[in-house]
């Protein structure tokens, strides 16, 4: 059994009460706790020493990540971060001074991001590190930015560039929290997610609770710098648009809004962010299944990139 | 290093923020997020294979004990629970079936103390299933009972009988959270905590906090049928009250109440929990340390149990 599926059994029928708005399915859990101006946002996310990132990896960039990670699924929601646990499972040998160097990296992106650590459990997982982290966060009532709410001749918008993260961009990406939240509050954002899982996958999770599909078009899928040179490097390595397609952990927003505000929202972001590219790269149709345009037609996309399709490069 | 040495030097200087009243160091986090009639409690706790549970353990007691730990902080603040995520740590190999039926275990607690599973997350740690919970609950303002607040003469209680655990009651225990729920509101109840490491562990980590000492007396600590049991059908067992002393996962709450208090709250317990007894098991003291009072004399008592004594049998 997938990944995907066994969640989906368990999931089905999970005890709920009115207080949760958004449970399993989505970035974050929506808490409605009864403030009138704002909605918790919850959420846990593990990385796991040989999963997530190798044995001996730099600590601090280890601690960035477990963060960051979390951070991003905050971004995704249009929301602030406030309060984090930590949960670490440590090996029978540790090194002390390693795990207070993890810390730091964590304490380091707290601070920019003002998220108070309020502590958390140390356990033991004999063969590797385990680092889980829970968040907390806020997001105004109403502004809250779900997977679900693309409609039909949406513009589908990506920020940064993709593909190629293993590079470095794993241990090193910056949560787009200011980004997310600019767009949540300016813009009539229909919906967001943050890339994990690469830009193919994600996008289905974005499509699959509205029953729609997306048309990309080729050449406008942002391809980082990173991916070009490995797929010039290498024959072995996966030609370049298929890397930005399906590479994970971007930790970039994918998000949808009406066509008809397309041009002012790229043109406001490039006043305020003119540091962090913002690309449009297709739009959403009625039509389930996604599919990609370039010079040679239109063709189906599926998770793990092209359909029966052998890429030229 | 100790487990707790590392701890104390992790979160030395975590980085924190007005809205976390009780961070680190407590059973739970304690947050206050604007609402005037209650504060928010934040925990996360995870039972792993081979060091919580073995390997095969019955599913649904796995999921009873994982969601339980959480709730049985909750209940040592004199909380309510309300809202949980679930990460689960898929070994290599696993039987979906089974994983479902730890799900089914969570189910059943949630559903009794009215907690919503409002998602989580599913990843890969090769070699052995680990399971880590986060709770929300919510505590009234004013009466959150924290391990700190204990007073030289303050009575020790303690509920239902110790040590055994690991004959069955670690796996199916039920979280005080009725009881202690009850006793801060009726109560002026100083300090609370749930014994999770052991009467003589926990008992220090609630004295600390003050700097206080307490004596026990021998005589009244409540010592479980099980232990008893064992103590006398195996000569390398520990004495039974060496091991109502210091076997972990009693999940009981230990609290303190001023001496004044003591005799009208056991009046009040009996009538309101007759099926659950609760000891009066000592005092504290001004001065620190943790005595043992018994036919034999007073006798110092430390973490792991009698110091520098050989138990009679």
């Amino acid at each position: 059994m997938r990944e995907f599926e066994l969640i989906e059994r368990l999931t089905r029928s999970l005890y709920t009460h009115p207080m949760v708005l958004v449970g399993a399915g989505d970035d974050c859990a929506v808490l409605d706790v009864g403030l009138p101006e704002r909605l918790l946002l919850f959420k846990t996310d593990a990385v796991v020493e040989g999963i997530h990132f190798t044995s001996g990896a730099p600590a601090e960039k280890i601690g960035h990540k477990a963060l960051g990670r979390c951070l991003s699924d905050i971004a995704a929601m249009g929301g602030t971060p406030t309060t984090a646990l930590v949960t670490l499972a440590l090996p029978t040998a540790f090194d002390p001074a390693y795990i207070q160097r993890i810390y730091a990296g964590i304490d380091v992106l707290a601070r920019r991001f003002d998220v108070a650590v309020a502590g958390g459990e140390t356990t033991t997982n004999p063969e590797r590190l385990l680092i889980s982290i829970s968040l907390l966060g806020w997001v105004s009532r109403g502004k809250a930015v779900l997977r679900s709410g693309a409609k039909p001749g949406d513009v589908l918008f990506v920020t940064g560039e993709l593909g190629g993260s293993i590079h470095g961009k794993h241990f090193e990406f910056e949560p787009r929290l200011t980004e997310a939240r600019w767009l949540a509050e300016e813009f009539p954002v229909h919906s967001m997610i943050d890339l994990s899982d690469g830009l193919a996958g994600d996008l289905r999770h974005l499509l699959k609770a509205d029953g729609l599909g997306a048309e990309l078009l080729g050449s406008a899928i942002p391809i980082s710098r990173e991916t070009r040179r490995a797929s010039k490097l290498s024959t072995s390595a996966k030609p370049a648009l298929l890397a930005a397609l399906t590479d994970g952990e971007d930790f970039e927003l994918l998000f949808t809004a009406p066509g008809a505000e397309a041009v002012k929202l790229l043109d406001a972001w490039k006043t305020r962010f003119p540091q962090l590219a913002l690309h449009c790269i297709g739009k959403i149709t009625a039509t389930p299944g996604v599919s990609i345009r370039d010079r040679q037609g239109v063709r189906p996309l599926n998770v793990h990139g092209y359909e029966h399709f052998a890429e030229p490069r």
